[in-house]
C-alpha cells in the first residue's frame, strides 16, 4: 500500500509499509510471540548502543510518548536526597525542569541560548560551584531547534565528577551512531516513533544495571515507576500494564530493516544524504536556517519564515499538505520558523519531491525569498 | 488477511481486520487529518456514555495503558486535601489503592471477598463512619474474576452524600449499556483495546466537567496531567506529547463500526450470546465457574482448573495456543483459575471453535472433570 502522505517532521514520522502491514495479527499480551517479540527488541536496542547485558546493561520498555520515558527515569532515578542538573537549551529541556519540578526533586538549572549548544565548560564550572549534584540531564538532538548538543564530552566531564548521566536521546538514536559505555550515559532514552522508524505507542530506557537497580521504590508515579517495569519484564517477559502490543510488533520489524539498510551507520547516511539535498535545495529557493551550521544536526532543521508579508505558515502547509507533504511547526521562543525533518522511511528522492513542492507553493503565493529577489 | 489467532482475553482482543487496516497510512500528529480524527473520537465517545458536552461533560484522550488513564485521574482529580475511598474487591481496585499510597493521597479502603460485589450498603455506612472523604473509586467489571460491581445503586449513595465518584469501566465500557449521567459518574475510565474494538496505545477519560476543572495544577506527575492534557486537546486539538497517533486512527475505524453493529446495545447482545455459549459448553465439558452465576458479568469468566492432577495449566495453555486459541491466565489470589473472555471482535462460532479445541485438549492430556466421570 502506497503512503498518501510523506511525512517530513520529527516522528511520528514516515513509516515503511512492511512495518505498518506488522500489525495486521492481533497478538495476545501474555502470549508466547508477542513474549518473544519483546525479548529480542530489548536485547537488539542494547545491541544498537553498543550496551549488551553481559557488559552490565539492561532495557525497560514503557507505554505512551517518548516524554514518558523521560519522566519514568526522572521520576525513578533521582532520589529524595539527589540533586538533578538540567542543561538547557531548548523546550524539551525546559520539559524535564518542568518533571523535577512537579515530582519537587531537588533540581538546577543551567540554561543555553537557544542557538547555542551546551558546552561541557560550562558545565564543568558548574559542578564545581555545585557538589551537592548527583545526577546530569542533557538532550541530545534539541528538537525545538535541530541542534545537536556534544553528548560525548558532557559525558566525559559527568564521568570525572562522577555523576549519573541521563540523556534524552530521543530523535537521536538509530540515526546517530551511539556507545552508551564510551559516552558515559547511565540512561538513555528514546522512543519507538522516531530513527528506528517504527510507530509511536512506547519509550524505551537504555540503563546501566548498577543504577538501575538504586531506582527500587523510587518512584513517585505507579504506572511510570521504571525499575517496577524492570522487574516485571524480567519476570516473566510482560509489561506490568496492558503493552502497545502491535507497535511492538511493528517496532521488531523496523529494527530488522535497520539491519537491512546496514545498521545506524548506513541510516545516518541516508539522513545525511536527505539533509543535503534539503539544505541545497532551500538555500536556491532562498529559506534560511536558525542554526549556524557548525551546529546544527542532520535530523531537523529550523527554517525562518521569509520576511515577504506573502509568507503565511498556515497556507504554506497547507498548500504542501495538499500535495501529500507533511511539513512541521516551529517551536522556537525567540523566532518565527518552520520545521523539516530528514527522518523516517524518507529517501533523498522524496527530499526532492518536497522541494518541488515547496518551489511551487513559493511561486504561487508570490513569495520572494532574498535570495530569489 | 485473516487473522492467524482468536484471543480470548480481556484486551488487547481480536480485533476486525478494517480495524487494523485503519493503521495501514502514515498520519502527522499535527496534521489535519489526525487532528480531526481526535475530535471525532472524543465527541462519540461522551456521547456513547451519554454525556454530551452540551450537559457539561469532557473527553480526555491520555497515551499508555488504561492504567495510565486511571493514574491520571486519581493523580489528578484527588486534591492534597481530599480522601478517596477505593472500594475493592479484586486487583483492579488493589492498584488504585497502590496509585493513592505511592502519590501519598489521603485514602480508605474498603475491601470485600473477591468473589463478591461491592455493596451499596457497605459503601453508605462506610460514608458516614467517614465524613472526610469526598471521592469514591470503584470498579465496574472487575477483570480479576469477571463480577460486575453494581455502580448504578453505588452512584446512588454517591449522590446521596455528595462524593465524587471514580469508575474504572475498563472492560465494560462500549460493551454494557452506560448513561454516566444517570449513574452519577463523575469520572469513567476506560481503554482502546477494550470494548470499542481497537488496538491498545491510549485511555481515556469521561469527566464531568465541573469535576475536571478543579483538576488544574493538581497532577503529581507531568505526562498523567489529566488536565493539562484537556487544556491542550482543548487549545488545538493536540496532544501535548507524541500521541499513539495509528492506534487513534484504529480506534476511530472501531468506533464507525460499533456503529455499524448497532451500538453499544448490540454489542451487549453480542457479548452476552458468546457468554451463553460458552457457558454451556464449558459447563458440559465439566468446567466449573469461580463465581456464582448471580454476579458473573458477560466480559470474562473465571474458570477453576479441574482438580484432576492431569490438568497442567501451562499445557492446556499451549495445546489451545497451537490451534490458535488464546486465553487468559488466571489472576485470583486464593483459587487457581483460567479466565476467558468475551470480548472483542468474537462472535459465537468463534467461542464454538475455542469449546471445540477444549474439548480435544481435554481428551488428549485424559483430564477428567467432574461432570464428565
Amino acid at each position: 500500500m502506497k503512503n498518501k502522505q510523506l511525512l517530513f517532521t520529527p516522528g511520528p514520522l514516515t513509516t515503511s509499509a512492511t512495518v505498518k502491514e506488522a500489525m495486521l495479527e492481533d497478538v495476545g499480551s501474555r502470549d508466547f510471540a508477542f513474549i518473544n517479540a519483546v525479548k529480542e527488541i530489548r536485547n537488539k536496542l542494547l545491541e544498537l548502543a553498543k550496551a549488551p547485558l553481559a557488559d552490565g546493561y539492561e532495557c525497560v520498555l514503557m507505554q505512551g510518548s517518548g516524554t514518558f520515558g523521560i519522566e519514568s527515569v526522572i521520576g525513578s532515578a533521582v532520589g529524595a536526597n539527589d540533586t538533578l542538573l538540567i542543561l538547557v537549551n531548548g523546550a524539551y529541556g525546559e520539559r524535564i525542569v518542568k518533571m523535577a519540578s512537579m515530582y519537587h526533586l531537588n533540581h538546577l538549572v543551567l540554561r543555553f541560548e537557544e542557538d547555542e549548544v551546551v558546552t561541557p565548560e560550562a558545565t564543568e564550572s558548574f559542578l564545581k560551584e555545585h557538589p551537592e549534584i548527583t545526577h546530569v540531564a542533557c538532550i541530545h538532538s534539541e528538537t525545538t531547534t535541530g541542534l545537536i548538543n556534544p553528548i560525548e564530552a558532557i559525558g566525559v566531564v559527568c564521568k570525572k565528577y562522577q555523576k549519573i548521566f541521563i540523556v534524552d536521546a530521543m530523535s537521536s538514536f538509530g540515526g546517530v551512531e551511539m556507545d552508551m559505555q564510551k559516552m558515559n550515559i547511565d540512561f538513555l532514552i528514546s522512543s519507538s516513533n522516531k530513527c528506528i522508524e517504527g510507530v509511536p505507542g512506547f519509550a524505551f530506557a537504555l540503563c546501566k544495571k548498577e543504577e538501575l537497580v538504586k531506582a527500587k521504590g523510587q518512584s513517585r508515579s505507579l504506572c511510570l515507576d521504571l525499575h517496577a517495569q524492570w522487574i516485571g519484564l524480567e519476570a516473566n517477559g510482560q509489561f506490568r500494564f496492558t503493552p502497545p502490543t502491535l507497535s511492538i510488533m511493528a517496532f521488531r520489524q523496523a529494527l530488522h530493516e535497520l539491519e537491512e539498510e546496514g545498521g545506524i551507520k548506513a541510516r545516518e547516511l541516508r539522513y545525511k544524504s536527505n539533509k543535503k539535498m534539503l539544505d541545497d535545495g532551500m538555500e536556491k529557493l532562498g529559506f534560511k536556517q536558525y542554526l549556524k551550521p557548525g551546529i546544527q544536526g542532520h535530523i531537523i532543521t529550523s527554517f525562518l519564515y521569509p520576511e515577504d508579508p506573502h509568507f503565511n505558515f498556515e497556507t504554506f502547509y497547507e498548500k504542501l499538505n495538499q500535495r501529500g507533504l507533511v511539513i512541521y511547526p516551529g517551536k522556537l521562543s525567540k523566532a518565527n520558523a518552520f520545521r523539516i525533518g530528514n527522518i523516517g522511511h524518507i529517501f533523498p528522492d522524496d527530499v526532492k519531491s518536497l522541494l518541488e513542492g515547496i518551489k511551487e507553493v513559493v511561486e504561487e503565493e508570490k513569495i520572494v525569498n532574498k535570495v530569489l529577489s
